[in-house]
């Protein structure tokens, strides 16, 4: 479908220049330098021109005879409405636009720019940009930019919400530190946005591996969906850039002060299997690695090295980062040490020695790379006086090209190590100047092959009674609220399957009693009002009620209270509640709406794990079965659900249950806006949980995550 | 008193070749290509040559006329001792071994090493190796090793214990990554080890920053004393490789378990002001930082950037890295708005918009730079269209001559933007090709300033009773013991000034409830018998014995299950103990003793978090006062010590004086290798603490920390 904007059959430069420095010139330098030429027809249009570098020039793209199926504007900004309105009389189904002066520009310009989604949408076209810096697909070959030139062709396909750093990255590019098959600068994202050109890249066999500059993504659960299963076809890398605060309502609740943006793309990428790099450097080391090596089967590394201190601060770095060292095999180590000199280290790290040339270098690796115990080679060099850098370099890259285990250059130096970097890197292998980016690229290896191997997701969905909940949230907001009283949380917990305590409403002391008796002293006892919010303040709550005596008394006190501090309210009677025993742990469970991708579900110890620790995590609704299970183990403090200083292990299917319950709720009812159960006790592996107290926030408008 | 090694006026080149490629030429070689020939004579020795390079060779140093100051070993190592020996006659006060063979080579080798300390201390020689790589100083300028090639003059003092990783080290400086003004492979480390280089470059005034790889400290306390008087003179940074364990000794405590060699290492840095750098490529990022520009006086950084997307990169960069971002004063943002285009950003990061030229950085750069609200500015460069590179460079360059505060490029790309990366590295200002690296420069500056400013430190000395606690732990060893017993550990307490729970020995039930009339109920019952290690397991402890029939009959019961249980045992009776008061904060104070820096003091909270979230800190003793107090504030769950959920502050002096005391006691008895106080219960402000139980561990030997 966005097929024209890569590999189109002819091209229109809407503002073609014949002075050489103008966009408008470089663009359609570009496209002749770039090779496009050759391939397809270019089009330049100028109103006062003939030609430009050799090429016919068109007054407008309804003059041009043939078919066109790509416009590239770089007009003024107030030009380019009319001559988008002309490319869709001329049935051109796709178009860059490079001009700038539109969202980015305020007010005035947002306005333009959905003007120019109007046009696109009445003839439908597709729209790159605008504020952008074009495209480049380097096996058309199509440079459609105003870039300095055109990169090496390779594995990686780039997209970048900020031109400006696409122009760094085709800058390393062309110096040869990577080679790209695809680089679109995405602009203000008018039309095309990630999630289009993940879908056009899924299948796409020039590009091996997806790189992704974002600074924000609006439609974020349709981009989760989308990677989810890109990313299984091949390697999504993205860095994210920006703290931007997750909108201006006010936080009320826990969940709120936890969960910010940052905590939502980091549960997005993890449940759409995008590996996340932390910096441009770490994206692009991480991207060499998948894109030119082959894929890593297990964590076990292998170093060789000439020197005993590098090879401690890489076996530093890789077990930092998760890694492991390979044990070789006995036989391994035994023919390492018939070819090694004595005072070669034969284990792992195999120190080679400095003395090393490249043909121990050479036996070296080539005995660990046979070793069904090493996954992977790290090969560290430094200059010595006899090293041999550059056909060192030669016989990596020759055993890179036999064997089916990735394998990483650490030449570490510069002046006279270039020479062999620059073979590596021609040759296929990463060469990593420090052990520790060797250690990260590896770890983001290991971490795509649990992407790809990731168990079938059971997404469950509970039977509930949504009408419940719709009519007393419907109730909620008819009386102009946003919070929610006690009989209200009881029922939506208890339509959407959540264990509560027992509670009824008693009238009077006696009919307290009588409950009471049902239910089982202790109880708890609270006024029920729904002019008291806060119950404790008018002394509206006792807990650990033990027999009728007590109970009667603390009734008669809170109602006489109550009706002293707020006169006006209207006083219903008080809540009998069950007590939740003793012996359980305090859990926090909550939602906070991220403005870009919706439900984020916190999970959490209670009490000073969350107000102290901030020890939580999150996952975006919906999550599956295993995703909430998964959550368990992620936060620092989950040795507390197995069990220590002699406790039993916690019902931790009790916290799935609840969570996954509240992320069916909060995905079913987006007017729910935060929510927390604060504490949910859980008790010993099969006796359950229960939910003591749930908050909830609504948005003012119906049906919708706005907030109130 | 290391002079010699720097700047000596004349050198001997023993084992000097004739052959190009052999070490002993190119030794040769690098002091006359290197310059020293221009400055001080050097004298080739070999037995078989008559001249090397034009200079005169002597069959040895002894047939030289003239006196020697410095030798340079590269022969055979079985010639090493005849030819150290003959230095030593010849009056040589200094001589760097390069010859390998020695301690790395195994059991021989450390024995052939220990020959040639024999050597050198019988004729008063300084030694620096064996098996490293030599010296060059390029301000004598002397190159006496076998690099290849001589690196560029600058500010950075670099030593390195591996040889190899120096070769990568000087392969980037012969790149013009960096100027060094000493370059030391330490090699072995027979003699001359980082103390001594710390003390001799102290004083140097071409030595701006000292730059450490370090695999091993042996002396640790030497080196935090060094350290902490020379990193206020100028900044050290160190990179410390190897996961080594703390020996063999199986590990009894908690403490134990928590302590490694790497908090070893993270608190003897901390306390001795060292920088510690994690990677090789930080070690350069922060030394060229703190090398080249001036100090950093606050952590406001303004950002000029001239595009969006990685003005977001840095921010988040910096953000995280604890620094800044400068709010500018109203009149900065007057000039910038009067001086740069309208869609420019005037707040910070300044955006001066892709179509920026180096006038518009200049004076964009120059307005922030005059803002008393900018302590540092960090300089962003996209290369985009019409991006003047090198003359962008060049106005940071002159800025940088201009202005008292750090600037750094942060110049992104590599094609195209390498001629302006060499202005700015030429010009004197660090180019940072990834935001987040310039951003970790700049925290580091902001670290050494707070080195810098470190307040006088108060080292507390207790009046304590070292008798009882010599006599006791000699009486604990005079028994073939290793731990001691309840009694033993309350006596030492005691002798400290630790408070513990008031106790007494009873001989009968009578005598107990006596006892306890006076301490008052509850108490704690104990069984007394030096032969039960483990009272638990015999019914040997009770607790909350109420009144006087309770005491009695727990007394008898226990007393009559340890003799069933354990015929042999001598029973001395019961101790009647204090029950510590409800509402104290379980608190871990314990030692465990590391074989490079002494006793490792380490503090957390008790129960889970120590056990569970390992949330502890540590100190090598002596510490001072506000070290100890630093303690406190390092751990993830400090919010507890000030109270949370409505609980009162604990005693924080009460827990700083515990550390304080444990760490003479450790000091003064170098015998204990480990102690655990578990818990010590801390109560609210101005109530103290009381220590329930310690443990603690001796070693064999007397007066040694060597281990049981």
């Amino acid at each position: 479908m966005l097929e024209p904007f890569f590999t189109p059959k002819s091209i229109a430069v809407i503002g073609a220049s014949t002075s050489p420095g103008k966009l408008g010139y470089t663009v359609v330098e570009n496209l002749v330098n770039g090779g496009y030429t050759g391939v397809g027809k270019v089009y330049p249009i100028n109103p006062k021109a003939d030609e430009i570098l050799g090429l016919q020039v068109f007054p407008s793209v309804l003059k041009v005879p043939e078919p066109i199926e790509l416009a590239v504007l770089v007009i003024p900004y107030m030009l380019v409405p009319d001559a988008l309105r002309e490319c869709g009389q001329k049935g051109i189904p796709a178009a860059i636009i490079i001009t700038a002066g539109f969202r980015e520009a305020g007010m005035e310009g947002l306005e333009r720019e959905r003007e120019l989604m109007q046009i696109a949408s009445e003839y439908g076209m597709r729209l790159v940009g605008p504020n952008c810096l074009g495209i480049i697909d380097t096996y058309t070959p199509m440079n459609a930019s105003f870039s300095a030139g055109t990169p090496p062709s390779g594995p990686m396909a780039f997209m970048s919400q900020s031109g400006a750093l696409g122009t760094a990255v085709l800058d390393w590019a062309l110096a040869g530190r990577l080679g790209l098959s695809k680089f679109v600068s995405l602009g203000n994202k008018a039309d095309v946005g990630e999630t289009d050109l993940l879908k056009a890249w899924a299948d796409d066999p020039n590009s091996k591996v997806i790189m992704i500059y974002v600074e924000g993504l609006p439609n974020g659960q349709e981009f989760i969906d989308t990677a989810r299963v890109v990313g299984r076809k091949k390697p999504i890398v993205a860095v994210k850039s920006g703290v931007t605060q997750s909108g201006s309502r006010a936080v009320s609740s826990h969940t709120g002060s936890l969960a910010g943006s940052e905590q939502a793309y980091q549960a997005a990428f993890q449940q759409a299997g995008v590996i996340r790099a932390t910096s441009m450097q770490n994206l692009f080391d991480i991207a060499l690695a998948l894109g030119y090596q082959p894929i890593l089967k297990g964590d076990r590394i292998a170093i060789v090295t000439n020197a005993g201190g590098p090879g401690i601060l890489a076996t530093d770095a890789l077990e930092r980062s998760g890694m492991s060292l390979a044990r070789f095999k006995n036989e391994t180590i035994q023919k390492l040490m018939e070819n090694l000199p004595d005072a070669a280290s034969a284990a792992n790290p195999v120190d080679v020695l400095g003395d090393a040339r490249a043909d121990r270098y050479r036996r070296a690796m080539q005995l660990v790379s046979e070793d069904p115990n090493v996954d992977g080679i790290l090969v560290v060099l430094t200059p010595q006086a006899m090293t041999e850098i550059e056909a060192t370099a030669q016989a990596v890259v020759e055993l890179s090209r036999s064997i089916d285990k990735p394998i990483f250059g650490c030449f570490m130096g510069e002046a006279r190590i270039q020479a062999g970097v620059e073979i590596l890197e021609k040759g296929g292998v990463p060469n990593y100047g420090f052990p520790e980016r060797a250690a990260i690229a590896f770890r983001a290896m290991s971490d795509y092959r649990s992407i790809c191997n990731r168990e079938e997701q059971d997404y469950v969905t509970f039977e509930v009674d949504r009408d419940v909940v719709r009519e007393v949230i419907d109730r909620i907001r008819s009386e102009g609220r946003v919070t929610i009283g006690d009989a209200e949380a009881r029922d939506i917990q208890t339509a959407y399957g959540l264990r509560i305590p027992e509670s009824r409403l008693a009238a009077s002391p006696d009919e307290a009693v009588k409950i009471a008796s049902e239910i089982g002293y202790p109880v708890v006892l609270k006024i029920a009002s729904p002019d008291i919010l806060h119950k404790t303040d008018v002394g509206g709550v006792r807990v650990g009620l033990s027999n009728a005596t007590e109970l009667r008394d603390a009734y008669e006190l809170m109602v006489y209270r109550a009706q002293r501090y707020i006169p006006d309210a209207r006083i219903w009677g008080c809540q009998v509640q069950e007590m939740a025993p003793s012996g359980g742990l305090e859990i926090l469970v909550g939602m906070n709406r991220d403005p870009q991708f919706g439900p984020l579900v916190t999970f959490g110890l209670g009490g000073i794990y969350v107000e102290t620790l901030k020890d939580v995590t999150f996952r975006i609704a919906p999550f599956s079965y295993q995703e909430a299970e998964q959550m368990l183990k992620e936060i620092r403090s989950h040795a507390l659900l197995d069990g220590v200083r002699g406790q039993p292990p916690v019902d931790k299917e009790a916290i799935i249950d609840t969570l996954l319950r509240v992320g069916q709720l909060v995905q079913d009812f987006p007017e729910i806006v935060e929510l927390d159960i604060n504490p949910l006790i859980v008790y010993p592996e099969g006796q359950g949980g229960i939910s003591i107290d749930m908050r909830l926030v609504l948005s003012r408008e119906p049906g919708t995550g706005e907030s109130a």
